[in-house]
């Protein structure tokens, strides 16, 4: 048997308690994947625990505490011992980002912190592995949840900024205190991150200009409705006239932008440059379990070295009978009683009917509709039996439907 | 000075044309990241250039030259040379991917491709490794770019298949013969790699139900329209009843979804598992320069070994005066020549009008505008002027504007 990998864990609050669970689920897949099975070898809480001894029965330190003290001394400390590092912690990296990578180059070590931006959206590891040599001209996005919730809330039910704040605190979606979600300070460490690996230049958080969604009312989401726009708090570091500007705003976007489809709670992020042209991410922007997955992501990776070369695990079998919804069009005499017949045939296949388009033709008509999901065999089956119906003027066409309907 | 990197390139189609141009003006950055200069040591082509020479003279070696053989040949042969290997050979990976990766862990170096899949969107990095040992139930997205340009000019134009087809020919999104793109077996080989990487099992290229859109008619695109329906070519890979099952077929979304708003050439991928929710990655799904970017990226990280610790390499000044859209809402008395004596000021300061709403409110008026991209201070300053107007009755609000209108 290999050797365990002992994980030190410092921190159990939401996250924390969330990334243990997850390293005893996952065990044997990281087993799996990088030969050594993960197990905790200790965990230091405010009233709990003692760091240097946890620090030395660990191969690597994950920082989930928060706050910037103790969590640099600890970082540090981790790092100096030649322990490698993964943190969620934004604060941390935006305000003392230099110091620790500086130290982490020195010890020959990883610092890893896909969590501390855009939750489980993997941008750090995109912008720092797939795009590290591309000249990104843009990085810019969702980076906060709490305020992207609020205003998907604002535009859609028409209530006021503090309704809708109480409803988000209510939902665990805000914080008690929502200050550095709202006034944009949160999105101005995650845009000072992003900025230093995307432009491999030293920011410091006062070089990030912010402003929140506090003033925001709902009548200006009504209006830019009628003009096609919706509502983001957007965070944009991009290179302009030789140098770089990093920013936090609310901001519309015409539909069909990439970005104005992410409603709720979710992040997304945008990187243009000229060689990729742009490449998007979008997902949930915190949670505790989603944000100790990013964290057993880099976990993962520092114990795997280098990149895996792909091996079997499973050998599962390929099910080939699945349920579907579709979209059927059929020509048929228009008379009395056709849908009537039609819907029978599919009721007695167990398809039932989500929405119908009628068009006359002269003496035909088009009948056009959307059923909801059934096996594929029961919804074929009808389709046969109603091409047999004598008033029907040529084959039924059909083509399959994803039936959620988002927003 | 350190040694160079070498890399023996194989094929100089469009994809290794602009690869070797990107090596070379790239190769600071490469440096700066690896601590190695690349360079080509060789190139080999249908008529020129000797194999085993170019192997002896490389360290990495890069395939480039698209089908099974001899490519096939010269990857295994790379491996077997204890070489890493990167492609972006879909096919060779779908059809010998098990020889391959066995061949490649037997040999202990890296096997990496992730140009081989949805083009820059860094898919197979995300699955491999931030997503390594999560347990992915679904994924499924659009992985053919031809199909996605032809279904969005069929819906945006009402133009037959055939029309839209030799329209895409023209402009380079789709090859004189495109029958592997059409009728869905591209996407097949495209899902089995990523089924395979997702789901940690053998996947055969024949396990891989698809369909096509030779048979989509501009009528269907149009009466889903009226259902809020907009038509993808979707692959699909999930667990299902403890397998798994993959298809490649035709299918509407509902507006909101979020594969619903990718348009024209782009590609976009989903995953889904409990501890991440969904992470959706979209971007431009071939092209020459963005191919090369992503397999410079694969070259960057097999040099790298373990992932970089972040360094800076620029001294980047930040630049604070910058343009905008804006969204500017006025309370005005409904009288004669106010909107044209707002257009006046702005029209001064440089700052021109891109739409209007006006809404009359008893004895006020509310206009609410959006005015093109002007530097800040300019707008500002209008709206500074503005203010001072005997016939506002409240201050101006402003609120910045993406202007760009996609779709």
């Amino acid at each position: 048997m290999s050797e365990p990998a002992r994980i030190g864990l410092l921190g159990r609050g939401t996250v924390g308690g969330a990334f243990a669970k997850l390293v005893e689920e996952r065990a044997g897949a990281v087993e799996s994947v990088t030969g050594r099975r993960p197990e905790l070898t200790g965990v230091l809480t405010r009233s709990d625990g003692d760091f240097e001894q946890i620090l030395s029965a660990s191969d690597v330190v994950v920082e989930l505490m928060g706050g910037t003290d103790p969590a640099r001394d600890h970082v540090l400390g981790a790092l100096r011992a030649g322990k490698p590092v993964v943190t969620a912690n934004k604060q941390l990296l935006a305000q003392h980002g230099e110091e620790l990578f500086a130290t982490a180059r020195e010890a020959g070590v990883q610092l890893r912190f896909e969590a501390a931006v855009a939750g489980v959206i993997p941008i750090i590891r995109v912008i720092q592995e797939s795009f590290g040599v591309t000249e990104v001209a843009k990085v810019f996005g969702i980076v906060n949840g709490t305020t992207n919730f609020i205003l998907s809330e604002m535009a859609s039910s028409g209530a006021a900024y503090e309704d809708v704040l109480r409803r988000a605190q209510e939902l665990g979606y805000a914080e008690a205190d929502p200050t550095e979600d709202v006034n944009g300070a949160d999105a101005a460490a995650k845009m000072a991150i992003l900025a230093r690996l995307a432009f491999h230049t030293q920011v410091t958080l006062d070089e990030v200009d912010y402003e929140g969604i506090e003033s925001i009312r709902p009548d200006d989401l009504a209006y830019a409705k009628e003009l096609g726009l919706s509502l983001k708090l957007l965070g944009v570091a991009e290179r302009r006239d030789g140098g770089i500007s990093i920013r936090v705003f609310p901001c519309f976007l015409y539909r069909g932008h990439p970005l104005a489809p992410v409603e709720g709670p979710f992040n997304a992020v945008m990187v243009e440059a000229p060689e990729i042209t742009e490449v998007t991410m979008s997902g949930p922007g915190a949670g505790g379990v989603q944000t100790a997955s990013a964290v057993l992501g880099d976990v993962v990776s520092i114990l795997s070295g280098d990149a895996p070369v792909h091996e079997v695990r499973a050998d599962l079998p390929v099910v080939r009978d699945v349920t579907s919804s579709f979209y059927l069009h059929l020509e048929v005499a228009d008379e009395p009683g056709v849908l009537a017949q039609i819907a029978r045939v599919l009721g007695e296949k167990g398809v039932s009917v989500k929405s119908v388009v009628q068009r006359g033709l002269g003496d035909d008509a088009r009948l056009v509709m959307v059923v909801h999901e059934a096996p594929e065999d029961s919804f074929i089956g009808a389709v046969q039996e109603i091409s047999r119906l004598d008033f029907l003027r040529s084959p039924p066409r059909y083509i399959r439907v994803i039936e959620e309907e988002f927003v």
